[in-house]
């Protein structure tokens, strides 16, 4: 049998929610990734660092299998005070949410402009900026794209700011990564990797498959997967994975966002073992991400075998990507 | 306050089912249509004579309000003779369903070389030839641009066969009409007039904006916009109407089609109106398509006039494109 143990992998971009749902994220994450970094668009969002400290608590209360690494969201009512607090008080990063761009972003901000001041103490501080790096403003294939020239701006105005584009989707978003600037990286997701905008849309409509930014083309999903097979440091693993109840999916205005944590390893180990890449996985989920934001890499390590095994129609009332489907490979 | 009175319209597409839909399909576009080309998918398909009279006798006996116009599918399987005996039966179209290209086309046509005999045959007895063109094997918002081709060919070898390209929503499909042979005519919903592909995955997701083909992006929504108020008899309306209940729309693999006849017309004259082009509209919908089928236009006359509705939440358990939105005109 065909097995791999690797350092045990970081979610470097998670939604765990709040209430009851939080339990069960935290358990279906615990076996596959030792650090998840947890976005703070829940509501209230956090924002204030006594929010996510309390937050943090809430989610250590839940789990102590999984070590969470905090963020905030980026609000114009922000202070700089508040920023270093939060730094104090251990996050690694801020987020900035386009307003109206994803679920839960209506307080967003409307131009980088806006938090000026704050990017420049991020900077100064050490702190990351995280980006869904959508325009909201533009039809839907076109919001990543169009939200480039905004990034490279901030990159080039603080040009020792980490800077995340978060969940890439199209070619026009890895392009602008890869000749981007030193300070720049990205984020992958697995259903970005491997599924396409027919996966929505081709068949039946899926609303499973349904995410912000929304799939992507063929060749979009093609050159994701080139470039998560060469091996550059400037990309590693972050999920997106977001727990929506199927009755929140499966309406009219249905949630965005793919439910991934319990698939998205096994899904990556099938992914660069059929490509003949294995080697490459660990750099992609354990080492890349841990490096870019300054931390050691896991201790742990984990253990991957080549096993059949069924995709559960759903977890906790939440319907995975690849329900029913076979997966080739899983913790041993 | 405005109003408008023409010919009443006909609508060259469109899904009725059968069972308990059938009846209220029909009350719902009887306001508005004096005839109704029936689309033949429904399960067993319409592809004999004697399915076809007998789904004909229970449309006639669910609503003695509307003619409908029948018509079959074309399957490998259908002789000539079935041909013919169809034509004398009333039919005025067969239908060519690309397999798996929308709902109930598994028994479709692979390559359109596999009815040629039954192609030369309809353009000898002067049937028309009506197209759902899409290419099923390639990614969905390519699907109708990559079937041109073959209509192309139809046209070309059988010059004397009336050909619809059905439910056109791309700038290609459009162009292909527009510049293509005398014999080839298209149709154009309500749908791919007025919406595009952020109307199903903009937002939160819409599966009641979804059908097949999928709305298109922006600038090809514009260029329908633009070829319908330029008033080319080569297009005229057909709605595609198809009535799936809310729960067939709201799930995982969630069926195709919008359902419009109780809004299309008054979504039309809005349209055209709001572009001060109102004397075009009783051409697309009551004069252009007659004209090409060779039937006499409507005697009954219609009177829309301008006041504002706000569309229901639902028809008898389907919920129609815009929805608790308001329009501005409707019938008397």
């Amino acid at each position: 049998m065909k097995r791999i143990t690797i350092i045990k992998p970081d979610d470097f971009h998670i939604h765990l929610r709040d209430g009851a749902i939080l339990q069960s994220s935290l358990a279906d994450c615990a076996p596959y990734f030792a650090r998840v970094m947890v976005m703070p668009n829940i509501i209230p969002p956090v924002a204030s660092v006594k929010t996510m400290v309390s937050y943090e608590k809430q989610i250590r209360k839940a789990s102590d299998e999984i070590t969470p690494l905090m963020t905030f969201k980026l609000l114009k009512s922000l202070s700089g005070d508040e920023i270093h607090a939060m730094k104090d008080g251990g996050a690694i990063a801020g987020k900035l949410y386009p307003a109206g761009s994803t679920t839960n972003s209506s307080d967003g901000i409307k131009s980088w402009k806006e938090i000026r001041e704050l990017l420049h103490v991020m900077s100064d501080i050490g702190l990351v900026l995280s980006i869904h790096g959508e325009d909201p403003s533009v039809f839907s294939l076109d919001r990543e794209k169009e939200f480039i020239p905004q990034i490279l701006e901030i990159a080039k105005e603080f040009p020792r700011l980490k800077i995340v584009f978060e969940h890439l989707s199209s070619k026009d978003g890895i392009e602008a990564v890869e000749k981007g600037p030193e300070n720049l990286v990205g984020t992958i997701t697995v259903q970005h990797l491997l599924l396409t905008l027919d996966d929505i849309i081709g068949g039946g409509l899926d609303p499973h498959n349904f995410c912000k930014p929304v799939l992507k083309r063929p060749e979009d999903r093609d050159y994701i997967q080139k470039t998560v097979l060469c091996g550059n440091r400037k990309f590693f693993f972050g999920s997106d994975s977001a727990p929506h109840l199927i009755n929140n999916k499966e309406r009219a205005q249905g949630s965005a966002g793919c439910y991934t944590s319990p698939v998205a390893l096994p899904l990556l180990v099938q992914f660069f073992d059929k490509n003949n890449k294995l080697d490459l996985l660990e750099n992609f989920v354990s080492r890349y991400g841990a490096d870019f934001y300054g931390l050691k890499v896991n201790d742990e390590k984990i253990t991957l075998v080549q096993k059949n095994w069924i995709v559960p129609e759903e977890y906790s009332g939440i319907k995975p990507i690849f329900s029913g489907k076979e997966i080739k490979w899983n913790i041993e």
